[in-house]
């Protein structure tokens, strides 16, 4: 059942892997890549897309949100919102209608090199980081540490590095930096001095937004260049789900809409929590809140671009926890996803979350459901995707490089079939069954399409029992943590040029040390 | 953002835990259970099903099959096959759309206990194992060694006690047994000594059969019993791809069916070596032969039970080994899935193979990603779908065990999401809104929902750092092994009562000491 391979690339060895993670596939020989396009899985039938369109928007001319700051109430309503003697603003859907016509749908969220934008329309899928993680996890003592800027840097480094994590959303927080506005200023050096991919973060308070800019105009060396090519984004947790906005965080959005940044609209309710625990219902209050938050940013500023971020997390409803590695999930970011491609929006949502500790088989599974689903549903940004664990509290820079190599699986599933005649292989199937070879190894067919065709794991193996035992039985996790040192002992090619990084170092107090 | 829980189940602890193992949900309160019904993801669209259908039709009439034993030919030639010169058996179409129309779409996997049959109409999905793995994998001193009797009837018994593995076909080789005929025999026996679920299984010989029957009789108490409900079916490597009938199987086939037991039309080409290496081509391929197969069985016995079994699997092309953890290989699957529903037939294949040798972050993600493809694409009957490891060649019973948490969660993925007016939830969002606690963990509805909407795993971990280090990190590996050795503590169920047990043992050379 195991032909000998008569097309062997093993020959190289390890050498030849190395130089083949060196020099990159050229672009039509790689079998996957950013922005594939997904959708042939849908969970949800087109009249309950509607109805959960049509419940969301009864929630907002009926519920209405709380909470809205005073610049965002008069602008909201002067632009025909209802505030009630409740303080609750209430949303006609008229309104609701013409924003969703006015929103950006042509959004592409840019790389700081211009190699790796993010084209967010249709149903093109990107997957990154992101989350709020406070610790590190050690594979090596199974420790769980606080999280510190040096970690994070070294994250951006290394999904600098990954061909499938298409941006670094920051996924933990610096927890050895004690000032929050040094925390977001660093945030933002660390992440973009280690990758050149798009990057997003949060602000803690509206008031550091200003010198978040100052910095980043001079990483883009000058404001109009900034503006032209906004390569960070804001992610934005502007509500307070169940329908609260949140505002102090509608504050530093319009502060990073004057800005000229784009927003992520994050709605992070916790279906049983502060959503309903039905999957259906959390959909729909997170689908409200986001389109509360499109009325909010096409208001004060039509098309700034946006991504429509439903976020709807599980809960283990036995200990009132999160969960994000259940099926649950899966579903809730998918049907979120469905969503979007309904208004055709730019949108994005979590996956990739385990709930285990370490890098083991939960992870490998929970990771895996989401996030293929996820692209399935041809989500546009896949948040959370890599090095996620302890539902959401843990990072493991071993887990995002594996991450790679799950997400390349997934990607190759977004892929999907190619049907032609070529690859029907009528003519192959006739030429090899009819007095040829009888089988397809070595076929011009088989050949050609050896590279393109197949997405080859970085550290998954695939040897046989006995080579795998000839080799001493190699440890995934081992080699995960032998490929991270590795990648942080080459020089940081995303790091700034000397003379930026002393204007930077000269008006901010940096953590990090110059590289 | 984690909520105290009002609804904790926690204060009972391990204590409760195990309780709420050993009574098992009321049906309308579990989550999932065999044959919900999935398809709600199409890797195709319907012009390229009916091109993949034309093509396998061309293939047929033109190509045609080589091999058929001399009673096929017979058979099939009166039918109205074509038996070319170059001993090739050709299908007219009419013939193949003929056999189609007669083809029993009505199939019912029984089981012995009758509380584990599987309906295999529409899109209903069942997971369970199966293989011919010659390896054990020992996950504490990481070995491979060689499989045996004892280790199969291992593996049925904790099957036997998993909620999400819905059949028993034999996973792997007793190696200990080095006569074929009492390797077959002992196969059956250890398989069904060991579960009530359906088993299925394989015969190196058609001589073999007759004295399978006998035993099977016995088991069912007379040959009557069996016919009524055969609780064990063949599965039946009836082709050798690209395009040949595997005569010995043929024959094994005629038997079984004569003795009344449902087939598994097995063709397992190989893409990239005995089948085309595009997915539409391998897909083709497996399409024809197994067409050809139901051909066979619907000539010799119209309606005779049997599943559609196109197993193409994936290849590394870089060493021309098998693989079955890729992307490519959830294509493949699904891919077949597709052409199920499109025939209408009750159909299989294989998905959650992982390429890993252990248990590890690699087998999780592998496993989960065919596995919920698999079911998200309708598959009736999803094979190997637990315990594989290294492309096939090693079953691991702790990963069999971790197995059931993975099907679990992807069981809910394929139940999917409910849309109804309780599930939108839009009366519930205004009463904890306006005037109400502002969260939802206590409300009716999700106190009413917590059992019967979630999934929650058995040995997945969902707790905090903080409680995980307090229970000194436990490794997922060590619970799957205690889980192991509490349930082969446990007295076999699925024993024959003493009078047949003693009637087996002195007809046939049973291996297996006495229970």
């Amino acid at each position: 059942m195991t032909p000998q391979p008569s097309l062997s690339l093993r020959s190289g060895g390890r050498a030849a892997r190395r130089a083949a993670r060196a020099t990159a596939l050229p672009d039509h020989l790689r079998p996957v890549r950013p922005g594939l396009t997904g959708g042939q899985y849908a969970p949800l039938s087109q009249p309950e897309v509607e109805r959960i369109h049509h419940t969301a928007l009864d929630a907002l001319e009926q519920i209405g949100l709380a909470d809205a700051p005073p610049s965002g109430v008069a602008m909201l309503t002067a632009a025909g919102c209802l505030l009630g003697e409740d303080g609750r603003l209430r949303f006609p859907r008229a309104l609701v209608e013409d924003m969703l016509a006015k929103a950006n749908r042509a959004v592409t969220l840019c790389s700081r090199d211009g190699a790796h934008d993010l084209d967010l329309s249709g149903t093109r899928v990107h997957y990154g980081t992101a989350g709020a993680a406070v610790h590190m996890v050690d594979v090596g003592t199974r420790d769980y540490r606080e999280s510190t800027l040096q970690d994070l840097h070294d994250a951006a480094r290394i999904a600098d590095q990954l061909d499938n994590i298409h941006f670094l959303q920051r996924p933990m927080v610096a927890r050895d930096i004690a000032d929050n506005r040094e925390m977001d200023l660093n945030t933002i050096y660390a992440c973009c001095a280690g990758t050149t991919k798009h990057v997003g973060t949060s602000f803690t308070d509206p008031a550091y937004v200003a010198d978040a800019l100052e910095m980043l105009h001079l990483i883009a060396g000058g404001e109009d260049k900034w503006r032209a090519r906004p390569f960070l984004g804001n992610s934005n947790c502007f509500v307070v789900p169940p329908m609260k906005f949140a505002t102090e965080a509608c504050l530093v959005m319009e502060e990073c809409i004057r800005g000229g940044m784009p927003v992520l609209l994050l709605s992070a309710g916790m279906a049983g929590a502060t959503a309903p625990s039905t999957i259906a219902g959390a959909i729909v209050q997170a689908v409200a809140e986001c389109l509360a938050g499109l009325v909010y940013v096409n208001v004060m500023q039509p098309g700034h671009p946006a991504v429509f971020g439903t976020w709807p997390f599980g809960l283990d409803l036995r200990t009132g926890a999160m969960t994000g590695g259940s099926g649950e999930q899966a579903l809730l970011t998918a049907g979120c996803a469905q969503m979007h491609r309904f208004y055709d929006l730019p949108g994005g949502a979590a996956a990739g979350i385990a709930d285990s500790k370490l890098p083991d088989m939960q992870a490998g599974w929970e990771q895996m459901c989401s996030n293929v689903m996820a692209g399935l549903s041809g989500l546009n940004m896949v948040y959370e995707a890599a090095g996620m664990h302890a539902s959401l509290l843990g990072f493991c820079h071993e887990s995002l490089i594996l991450g790679d190599d799950l997400i390349g699986q997934a990607l190759r599933c977004v892929r999907g079939i190619e049907v032609s005649d070529d690859t029907l292989a009528l003519e192959q199937m006739r030429q090899v069954c009819l007095g040829g070879s009888g089988h397809y190894l070595g076929t011009e067919q088989t050949l050609g399409r050896m590279q393109s065709d197949h997405v080859y794991p970085a550290l998954g193996d695939r040897s046989s029992p006995k080579e795998w035992q000839e080799r001493g039985r190699p440890d995934l996790i081992e080699r995960a943590t032998a490929r991270k040192v590795e990648i942080l002992a080459e020089r940081a090619s995303a790091r700034f040029d000397p003379i930026t990084d002393a204007a930077i170092r000269s008006r901010f107090a940096i953590h990090l040390p110059p590289g």
